[in-house]
């Protein structure tokens, strides 16, 4: 049965729903038939952003609530067939300044969430998005899953704690859950206006704004970039995939791609921009974990899945996007 | 230069000082001709007693807070060389039934410590005393610090992520620190008024009692047991030692003990109590992690320490602890 068919007329809910990855997801839970609630708190420079879901408006039901309410949570749990739970505070640099944003959103949060789910709809599942900042600085590539996780940010850390804490969840309390650990994801419905959430999406904006983009250092770090609509297609398939749960699975893509490679394509696909190499300041270099990318081969044993999606493809599809809707995601001021 | 003379004027704060590991630890401090001031809570149930530092008295100051009082712990970390932080939620049953305690003191406390600490005396070195519950199931055995961490509860996953929390100021914040976990410690001192908190302190007050003393499954579990005097000697040995700072570090013992043989020494030293086999409940059996003895050649190695006090040994200190102060720990009704 193709994911399309299990997916038709599932409830679903997101948290975050408003947010980059949450909107793409709903748009594709939507389009598959799917019954879908978005939780957003729409907290001021997170990624909570109206337009995003333009393309289903009333086809969805929007609820602005806050991942933290307890009986918000408690209520809008029940009866749903899957929770994607996304919602969080995402920066790196400001979870360095400040740790208790992380602490209360992507942990308590998470536990807000789970408790909801024990008490009131137990037979749901739970789908986590983490990041690959869990694991830290690669010990060797590509990372498989059991790699060690010494993450570098007080972020980063959050993440990781959600998974365990929704980890015990599954095993003890019996609520299916899949720990997916995202890569850097790039495309369409991003928080552009400050160059803090993902770096593929903030050189695209300097491309279409004809700016000079800032490649770090030599230019040659490694990673893995992915397209949202690969890491949407891996989110829904390992949710409707038996063999996923429990499980910790990576959504990366196995073309690790430099720096010089990133920014001479994306200016050749736009037709706009340049580039040039910028020094690492010191706390950029403390915190920068070097070549990582994923390996992806446990998630394609146990969910079917890999990205179809190439570099160029995916720049073309970001930069049209954001040439046409630019007034939604940026201005002149920031 | 030995501890006592790189301790003799120091200034240290203990949180949780009122609590088993807290107390012993402020009376090994004093001993040694530090400035100690406790921080303590006193939440009911949790381990703060003050009889507990009884052989300190006037030589202590006690200073009744709150971990998660931002404005007091920025206010108590002034001037202070050591911060011992061991103030916590440590009954992982409880945890599993409600995750918030652990989250909120455990987790956001220690933010709030380590801010303080950024921010007003980021020249003290802070020591953290987690638990080998943070590695979960050993893998293999003795478990060394590069194990595995995937802990099978929300107290164990809270004291994983205080840990590592702590690594990230330690590393990007410049805050020195020293990461231990400990395996089960027993002696005097203890919270004794329920069985939550430490499997051969329950013991020993049933032994006092003439009780039966309950071993589960077939006995053959192996621990490491370690008698408080030695995990202090260890948390002083590795906050004085140099090249402990950043380290993750066991404090455990390289003999490991079944159950058989700990009821039976227990039942021999104190001449009371008897025991008998009892099964698993499925759910202790689920959360029940199996043979666990800690790899305790890295401390050894950075801060020269190694345990002294043999089981039996340990036992006889403990129960003439008891009998001579029972009426501090328990009364019949609980």
């Amino acid at each position: 049965m193709g994911i399309g068919l299990r997916l038709r007329g599932a409830r679903a809910l997101i948290t975050g729903g408003m947010g980059f990855t949450g909107s793409n997801l709903a748009i594709g839970l939507v389009n598959a038939g799917s019954d879908v609630t978005i939780v957003d708190a729409m907290i001021p420079g997170y990624g909570g952003n109206l337009f995003n879901i333009a393309p289903i408006g009333s086809r969805v039901t929007v609820n602005f609530s806050d991942v933290r309410d307890v009986n918000v949570m408690n209520h809008l749990v029940r009866g749903q067939d899957f929770v994607f739970h996304l919602a969080g505070q995402v920066d790196h640099i400001l979870s360095m300044s400040d740790p208790f944003p992380d602490i209360d959103i992507n942990i308590k949060g998470t536990a807000v969430m789970m408790e909801a789910l024990r008490r009131h709809n137990p037979s749901a599942k739970l789908i986590y998005t983490g990041t690959r900042g869990q694991y830290g600085a690669a010990v060797s590539l590509p990372v498989n899953e059991e790699a060690a996780t010494n993450p570098k940010g007080i972020y980063e850390i959050s993440n990781l704690t959600a998974e365990k804490i929704i980890q015990v969840y599954n095993d003890a309390h019996g609520i299916d859950a899949v720990l997916l650990r995202l890569t850097n994801i790039y495309g369409p419905r991003a928080q552009m206006r400050h160059p803090r959430y993902g770096v593929v999406n903030w050189f695209v904006r300097q491309a279409i704004d004809g700016a000079t983009i800032k490649v770090f250092g030599d230019g040659k770090i490694r990673r893995d970039f992915l397209f949202i609509d690969d890491a949407v297609e891996a989110i829904l398939m390992s949710a409707v995939s038996p063999a996923a749960v429990g499980e910790v699975l990576n959504v990366g893509i196995d073309k690790p791609t430099d720096f010089i490679e990133l920014a001479d394509t994306l200016i050749e696909v736009a037709g706009s921009g340049r580039w040039e190499f910028s020094p690492f300041t010191p706390e950029r270099k403390a915190q920068e974990p070097g070549d990582f990318y994923s390996d992806i081969s446990k998630i394609h044993r146990l969910a079917g899945w890999a990205p179809r999606t190439t570099l160029r493809d995916g720049l073309g599809k970001t930069v049209d996007f954001y040439r046409a809707h630019k007034a939604h995601y940026w201005d002149s001021d920031g």
